[in-house]
């Protein structure tokens, strides 16, 4: 077993700015970055926290594939609607701003939906929809990715894994909010199956010849040289469901890419003749003001009532208990704030690698280590 | 094999008409009710067609459970947002008229939400967003329904099969439309493979017990019992993504109940202490103007331009084809207009005795068979 590393949230916070600062990220714009990015290690979705520092920002930024400095353009403003434009910035800034327009909006129309064009990877889906929680507000927010999932029936990785997701405010300390892959599984989950060396279940991933394939080393290698495709949710074919999730990763992708006229499907891959290329992707955002459908504090109950009537609903015999969603991050927060956050060795040296070529004031446990 | 007698769309849609004018449906009414019944009737979706008439609308309404006619009030109308009210009317009327001012106001605004309250069973969904796409708008609702699925790591039916359909105008000739539940199956097609005496594909179905259960006959009683529920989309537990179902379907959930403090859940079964009682549905309608984006025929190509690079995609070895959402339905369209509706023979006999009983004047094939 590798050993994991303790860090506190604030002080992976205050590395993760420094970090986006030190590639040259304006101050405020590296505060809303880390800010996001921290929201994952602190809600434990590891796959979309410090874990990706490197890989998916720090790297593309150092490369000059993606702008340090976000040129945040609104190219059009319409009554409850705007487009903007993120000019191939910080995907986390574009996100950030274009909720906080939709939300405004929704104050004064009760509803808002701002799209972003030429933006990139913006971190944690759930972080704008619950942006617009803390207003009162429903928040809901897609975004395409590259592409990594067949369509039913087909083969290619075509569709991303095009989160569809909604945040809704309640009584309860925490929101509800479903913030997962429209695909059966993602890489992250691939790569956990890897490490401790266990074959994947059945139904996760699409070999070229229409079988499920279940190595996770071969997986992964398959899947970067489109020889393997993630499933949508239901799986293979149609049998349990697979088009249902196919078509939620198809809404994804038209509202993402199809109303602001950008790439989409294969044109996001990222890599043109083995040189790393913009991924320049759409989200939307929607912002719907509560108030102007009923009393605030009596949604919040009435939302709250539903997810308590399923979470005491008959559990299956042996299971742990039943959650609403936004649950389980709740808790991973609570438990995070006092443990701090679980850094494999991987993380670890990408983190000493930053902070050396940047030569940032941080000094790490794992340095005394021997 | 049983005998399916085909009758033309347009000859069953005045049989449609005539009976919700039968049994007191204002006629302009009865001509919306017949509209939507007769389009899942076109579209290939019989669990959603005439096959419904009879259980559904007919029975609850001579037995006055559900009025006939429908008494649609606007509670509240700000800006992009309204609430309506269907009063225990037909579901039908309540979403037409609420989609229609979703429209208005997102041809005003860019985007309008209507949320609907104590309506009734509405049919399709992919009716009202396809209203949204012919005044070239991209539409989204949902709904919740009588109980029938259970969460994840429960075994109870607390949930709906709560579709959240959205449409969206393309450049082909027919609109892309995702129109299904968010649980793995439903019951119509539990009853297809009873019809066929097969085993039901495990993880459709969870007992009481917590295990999958296959056996149609038995299920299709189990699940009036509450003794097994639809699983959400994803299946049994969390390893095929039966979260991400469940997810969806409590977002349906709460966008349908809890903006317009209606009841939820189990307070939707429509029976209590064995006496049939309304089911007060809850349904949302948002449209979002394409034209506030931008230029409505360039959207409307790049809809079509990434639903074709899906369909054109690699194929598994032995599939057919590759569809998109929406293309089925207008494929069963067309045959349709041609051979006409196919009709079991329990669907017959129930023509047949309303036909008698609001002594209508329509003369059926099945009249005459020996």
């Amino acid at each position: 077993m590798e050993k994991y590393y303790y860090y506190s949230l604030d002080k992976l916070k205050q590395f993760e700015k420094a970090v986006f600062a030190g590639i040259g990220v304006p101050e405020d714009e590296a505060e809303i970055c880390a800010d996001v990015l921290n929201a994952a290690d602190r809600r434990g979705i590891d796959s979309h926290g410090i874990g990706r520092l490197k890989p998916i920002y720090y790297d593309r930024i150092v490369a000059k594939v993606q702008n340090a400095v976000t040129q945040f353009e609104i190219e059009r403003d319409i009554a409850a609607t705007a487009v903007v434009n993120g000019n191939n910035g910080m995907g986390f800034v574009v996100a950030k701003k274009a909720m906080a327009m939709a939300i405004a909006k929704a104050r004064t129309f009760g509803i808002g939906m701002v799209i972003a064009k030429n933006s990139t990877h913006y971190g944690i889906a759930a972080y704008y929809p619950l942006m617009a929680v803390d207003h009162n507000m429903i928040g809901l927010t897609g975004t395409n990715a590259r592409p990594s999932t067949a369509p039913t029936w087909g083969v290619e990785n075509m569709l991303g894994t095009n989160p569809l997701v909604f945040a809704v405010p309640t009584d309860e300390p925490f929101a509800f909010t479903n913030d997962y892959a429209t695909s059966t599984a993602q890489r992250g989950k691939i790569e956990q199956y890897a490490r401790e060396g266990k074959s994947m279940p059945p139904g996760w991933v699409i070999g070229r010849d229409g079988k499920t394939k279940t190595d996770p080393d071969k997986v992964l290698t398959a899947l970067i040289s489109d020889q393997a495709a993630l499933t949508p949710l239901g799986g293979i074919g149609e049998e349990l469901g697979g088009h249902k999730g196919y078509g939620y990763a198809t809404v994804v992708e038209l509202l993402s890419a199809g109303l602001q006229l950008g790439p989409f499907l294969k044109q996001l891959g990222g890599v043109v003749d083995g040189k790393k290329t913009p991924i320049l992707l759409g989200h939307f955002f929607i912002a719907i003001d509560v108030a102007h459908f009923a009393e605030v504090d009596v949604v919040k109950k009435q939302m709250g009532d539903i997810l308590r009537a399923l979470r005491t609903s008959q559990k299956a015999t042996g299971a742990e208990r039943i959650y609403t969603h936004g649950e389980k991050e709740y808790l991973h927060s609570l438990e995070r704030e006092k443990t701090g956050v679980p850094l494999p060795p991987v993380v670890c040296s990408q983190m000493s690698h930053m902070r050396d070529e940047l030569d940032l004031d941080f000094e790490f446990e794992w340095d005394f280590a021997t």
